[in-house]
């Protein structure tokens, strides 16, 4: 059995993962501040979930930390976390000798990759934690940024440095808006949260619902903001699938809590794009893009099967 | 010891691989047109080959055929190879029994990748038929059209539907030039040989040249056709690079001939965008980006190796 979490800026999602990949427990806690609120977070769920599967925290066989911030690949180190107050922090050593198992980190699109396909990639002749299962898949998150994560036949695609996936900074419009990152129109600057909210700079606590609404009402300036976010985000849906060909691109993160809404607009735009090419109606785009369910334990689930070692992977994707 | 060969539109470049990698014997003849002149040219060199290292034609273990056109993964059937003539053409079926070994075909610029990644790969940590190696690189063509092969860990990524590295067809500029595929700004409008002979329009043997050539006067509209060939090439090593963070992007294809001409305008563009952005600045592009030396073998040499079975493929690797 595995511990699994999702340490986000406000919350943390907690799951217990069972050898054949069922959720066993889930908890969600608010998120402490700084290094050691993450590890008293960590350390109170982690307590919590032993309790609710009846085992001691030492007989789970390892635990996984999905985090916004930089993990070098393979290990338990994680930097410029900055939503959490973590410049840098050495998990493993935090919580490996209290806990008694071994830790893992990695950051949490890439673990919330590794969890969609896990938990959604069924639909796509994938199955339930199916790591050895054959089939490419990526999750583009639309947080306050946007990147992505691919996982093909079971295995995430982490880049030699580290940074695969990095398609928010892909520029798509050389007069496109500035990015804070410094290019123009990268598919960040028309879809991550971040930007949208700075771009219509009206105090809101839900910036993107609030340009659609506006948007409806015929608001011009909304209107240029909604149509860009759709284009964003349907760019990078073409990035990704032109370049690895995969089977599905799953859409979370908080973007996506628009849902249909947000992804009607989406397909609009790839469907221009099919109308305009017989090439690209040919890839069939719309038909590979889909939301992650609403409350998905994607990331936490994701982070537990980063925590297992090569050998446990192996062992749950034939268990 | 396996034959492969570059079936292109002119010439076709044939190989006699050794086990470990190395090259036995290289020739290169016109192909002739339609289905018969392939079957003949392939037939006429692998006697050729044969005669040269000294073994008769089924003494070979397999032969590995590049062709422009479509090939379903793992066969030998070549489908809209347009440049030779050919509709459809099934090559285990026409080649099989007259050579008695087996034949396996694959997309041109996808054997050039494996090609590459066996031949030039070993400046990236990995080693001559490395095929087993760890890494990750692209080989992207700039040919008539624009398309890109990925290798990593040594194996080709196809995709799920055998369309990964169509990365021509992505728009960096909804103002861009009209690409023959239907969409503006693609990639491939921007610096696929065939777009810019078209948008060129004058009578010549060598438009690209012609451009570069027009464009060192001050021709105005060589200078805007020249800048956009290297924004299209940097685009391309961008959405490669932050998509699949791959150690190397290898350029070759007919518009790589004018070699440091192009390649250094390319890096301009890219150094552009990294001065523009610390964020692109860290990804150090511009030293990621490389030429094809000139006349390598890579695209028959990566033939020879896609004709392997997996198993020997493993046997080279580990020769």
């Amino acid at each position: 059995m595995r511990l699994g979490f999702d340490v986000g800026g406000t919350k943390t999602d907690a799951v217990a993962v069972a050898p054949g990949g069922e959720i066993l427990a889930r908890l969600r806690r608010p998120t402490a501040w700084g290094p050691e609120g993450v590890i008293a977070t960590v350390l109170g769920l982690a307590a919590e979930l032993a309790a609710a599967v009846g085992i001691r925290v030492d007989e789970f066989d390892s635990v996984g930390i999905g985090m916004p911030g930089q993990v070098a690949p393979g290990g338990a180190v994680v930097t410029h976390a900055v939503n959490l107050g973590v410049d840098e922090l050495d998990l493993a050593r935090a919580l490996g000798i209290v806990l008694g198992i071994p830790v893992r980190a990695e950051n949490d699109v890439k673990a919330a990759a590794v969890g969609a396909y896990a938990l959604h990639g069924r639909a796509h002749g994938t199955r339930l934690g199916g790591l050895s299962a054959s089939g490419a898949m990526a999750y583009l998150n639309l947080g306050t940024g946007v990147a992505a994560g691919f996982v093909r036949d079971g295995i995430l695609w982490r880049g030699v440095h580290g940074t695969a996936g990095e398609v928010g900074h892909i520029s798509v419009d050389p007069h496109g808006p500035l990015c804070k990152c410094g290019q123009r129109g990268c598919i960040e600057a028309f879809c991550g949260g971040g930007a949208i909210a700075e771009r219509w700079g009206r105090p809101s606590a839900l910036p993107v619902l609030d340009v659609f609404d506006a948007a409806d009402r015929g608001d011009p300036e909304a209107l240029v903001l909604r149509t860009g976010l759709a284009h964003g985000v349907a760019s990078a849906v073409r990035v990704i699938v032109l370049s690895a060909d995969v089977d599905a691109v799953i859409l979370g993160g908080g973007v996506t809590a628009l849902g249909d809404r947000m992804l009607s607009l989406v397909k609009g735009d790839l469907a221009a794009s099919a109308a305009a090419s017989p090439f690209m109606r040919s890839l069939r785009l719309a038909d590979r893009v889909e939301l992650l369910p609403p409350g998905s334990p994607a990331a936490a689930v994701g982070a537990a099967l980063v925590g297992a070692s090569a050998t446990e992977q192996e062992a749950v994707a034939h268990g």
